[in-house]
């Protein structure tokens, strides 16, 4: 039986192969796709889910847009690192892409993971949300309609580190681009006990596609695969390696084979105030917790699955 | 021609002479009524708000449930100054009120006030929205829905200080509740160019009624005057005092006579990392800004109307 | 009998005003002048301060050198209000001062601190101190030699404000310069039980000489009254108003003449956190303290006398 | 030739070690201990410095007591860790240690260690400070006598972490007893020129001493190696573990053998403004850069030989 998946994505590079996978595993039932500036503004982001989705086949697939900035952070693009088109740049026509003829749906990405959610909690259904972006999408949904939690098995998303930044020393990008949003949904998945898995840079940089993989995949008859192949050839031109990551798609791989990761449930917090820190996932790895008095008061933590290794 | 206004509230005793002069003031058309957490939890405010609007004999009036809790604060009720119920405790069959018959729209605020909104823009009406509780309904609101600013004339909300606090030597009660929430809406506002008005603690207790005069109101026949003079009289008795604050009403007298009002148009910030500061709007009064040069980076602040003095 | 007082200055115009002040005024007791950083660099506040105690006559005032910049906040002189040489780059040649043979004490401002108030203690007298400048010595001084407050009668500090800052629209400019030295010395005056007055912006103000009166006294023969007309001129020709504030002098006038001042005993914090707020001094004027189960954990505040308004 | 060193120290059950070792080790010229408040308040810390060098026969060297307190933060004893006298409660005549006969030095220690250093400077020597406390003494220090750093070949300091904290799940306990003084001595070694090596929790359990060691130790005639047997012991029975780490003699080895300890050369910060991060030590572990843009704006970070491994 095939699993309920929802992903709210700001595709981007990464965000692309982890759709290319959610739309095509036989083990994914994927239900719907809604869209979060981050990576691009959120229009592009629209554009290019459609683009990606008509790549793997699925026009059935709805897909809304979303918060088009972080609740307070000013919104920031990262074209230095996904491109002019949030995609690479890639030629669309020379990879022989189908052309996106998915419409956008009218409901506001809120409202269409709130009917998705409900409906599923109506059927007795529980669906996991892999969000692989800006968390903004998130948090304004889980402050609106909590309700909706009985709909949720799980969250599964890519963001945070128990370790190193990206963004800055401190902070991954995803949870940087809008810490306010990152901090309610760790706060609201432990008040609505929505058990969260965090697929940090802990494990994010760790499987990866190799140069000479992605020619394999470029030679594929079918768009999907050959889309795969020039999203993982982009990056390995772009930054001269040998291999990619294949980034946000681990999350969907964690979601399809559990087992594959090894995850420790550690106490996270959001840093939202730090002069250095902001957007810093707090975990606590301690061994010894003698000192837990000297702990700040405050909001409390929220027991998270953090993801430290990757088979 | 009477000004179309929407209150947003978390009645609270203030609150409810503020659904009373605006249910009942020939000047004002008062579309609708949103509810959230603040004074008291999100349930106990539509209820009070629905036995407000009978006293007020304006059962037409939607009604809609909002946010139960602030974006990241606990949600934490002012009983010790509303009451057990937020209402003051009044014996409303003594008082002759009439039954709360009226039903909660079945719509989340968030949506009434889009619904609204965007048919007020398409009409070419504007609305004033006036918010009267933490920012929360409005922050969702307007991150969510920002194309519902085309149907806004301004937003008069009654939070904040430019001296001193309430809820902390530096906050006021509603913006010290969500402090994010209250960034989030200047910030918003700054983006959508939302006219903001701050009816602040430097003029709230200023506009006061006498026990004296609640005593007569109390005499009147109908239902809306007698609670009026019931919550004034709640009020001084239980601080002593021989005339009471009218609070949150008075935000809705600024819209219905803004001569009454000294404003300022002065910058604001909402401080939400200070360790002493959080929830504290920064209103920068200096007459000489020959030190703008010090001042920090980060989110611009937004000009606002504030409200310094009354007539 | 005279009041024995040490100003700690970063000469500076006004300090300039108060160091004349103080070296002439019968009814103190100037025992010596410690320098520090702030409107200027300490080397040419050490210079300018020599060059007022010469003009007052007054060689055998011990002046010290104390620390040359903020303890984390960089230093940062404010030549844009008292000019390239931090005393408004006035011709003392053309004044007819007097040359500044003084010479600067050998010990560095914290030890002549030390060994005045523990002379002073020994002696069974008690000091007052009056820093006019960032509290970089101030702070160093308490921290390191605490038994010092023995030898202290209270410091009468200008610097802060319970209303609007300047150097920010929160913070005042001597408190902003240094905000961890404020917070550590208003910390140790609580734990070392050493009364404090601030005389801040509330005020500041609000003590002003005219340019006419400016221009009689640089008719005296004496050359520190020219000076200090010279003074007072400077500024009003700077800023092109028709009197200026005598500014930290005031400080020294509430030495002289405590009922002069109103003063109120209020809670006070420095925040040090806030990203629009840092440096502000958080005082507390709520008439009702009903709310203080609201207040934030953390290091308790400091009782001081602040100063509300003059006569 | 030796290397002449002075450690700051919070005797301590490792800083007993650390003494030990600077105290015995042939390599090491140890001119001078310094005090501070830590683990144990000042004048136990003093009591126990002296008992420690009684038992390494080492009456000569010059003990000062220093800050009592750190700058901002209260004083906290770690008596949970340290036993009730901050040295694992030893039966001191069981062991047949020496009196502690030695006389504290009669200066403060801000002021030995500017008198060391100072004399290394004039005789053309650069001594190693080994701070193996809260770093209150040497941001005073560094602050008031910055002149100093000419006598300073390197500060070489037991303190932080660049992975998880113990204080909290962010900080490490010396950074977190006193994050102001961590930030002033970072930033004054930045801007004087001093190398910092930080050898903090990320190796700091790594050097360890077995049960077995220690009764071997304990059977040895002389009484400092009884003494470090019988704390290593202490720490064994206190934790029920087979072995101790070495704690803070791990960096004065780092000062013995260099080569015994991998660093890099990385960024650092101390976050004083964190909610949840206050006293974390940021480290910049970035491979790649290309996020800089991205960085807070604010004090520089300090370039720091951060220990990351022992042999
Ligand atoms: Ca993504
Ligand atoms: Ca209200
Ligand atoms: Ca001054
Ligand atoms: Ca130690």
């Amino acid at each position: 039986m095939s699993i309920p998946v929802i992903l709210d994505v700001d595709t981007g590079l990464d965000d692309a192969c982890a759709l290319l996978l959610a739309a095509r595993h036989p083990d994914l039932d994927l239900r719907a796709v809604t869209c979060v500036a981050g990576n691009a503004d959120v229009d592009q982001v629209v554009r290019n889910t459609l683009l990606v989705l008509a790549a793997a086949g699925r026009h059935d697939v709805a897909v809304a847009r979303g918060a088009s900035r972080p609740l307070l952070e000013p919104a920031r693009a990262a074209r230095h690192v996904h491109g002019e088109d949030g995609l690479g740049d890639l030629d669309h026509a020379a990879l022989g892409l189908p052309a996106a003829t998915g419409e956008v749906d009218q409901r506001h990405a809120v409202e269409l993971l709130r009917d998705e959610l409900l409906a599923a909690a109506s059927s007795g259904e529980r669906i996991t949300l892999v969000p692989l972006a800006p968390l903004t999408n998130i948090a304004l949904l889980l402050r609106t309609y909590p309700e909706v939690a009985k709909g949720l098995r799980r969250i599964v998303f890519m963001g945070g580190a128990a370790a190193v930044g990206n963004a800055t020393a401190a902070a991954e990008f995803n949870i940087w681009h809008d810490p306010e949003a990152a901090a309610v949904v760790l706060d609201a998945a432990r008040e609505l006990e929505i058990p969260v898995t965090m697929y940090g840079l802990d494990v994010f940089y760790d499987v990866r596609v190799s140069r000479d993989e992605a020619v394999e995949l470029l030679a594929v008859a079918a768009p999907a695969t050959r889309l795969a192949g020039a999203l993982v050839q982009a990056q390995c031109v772009k930054f001269g390696t040998p291999s990619a990551t294949i980034g946000d798609a681990g999350a969907v791989c964690a979601v399809v084979d559990p087992a594959g990761l090894t995850t420790s449930p550690l106490a996270v917090h959001v840093e939202l105030a730090g002069a250095r820190t902001r957007g810093q996932t707090v975990v606590d790895r301690r061994e010894w917790v003698g000192d837990l008095d000297h702990d700040p008061h405050g909001i409390p933590p929220t027991v998270v699955d953090v993801a430290l290794a990757v088979d």
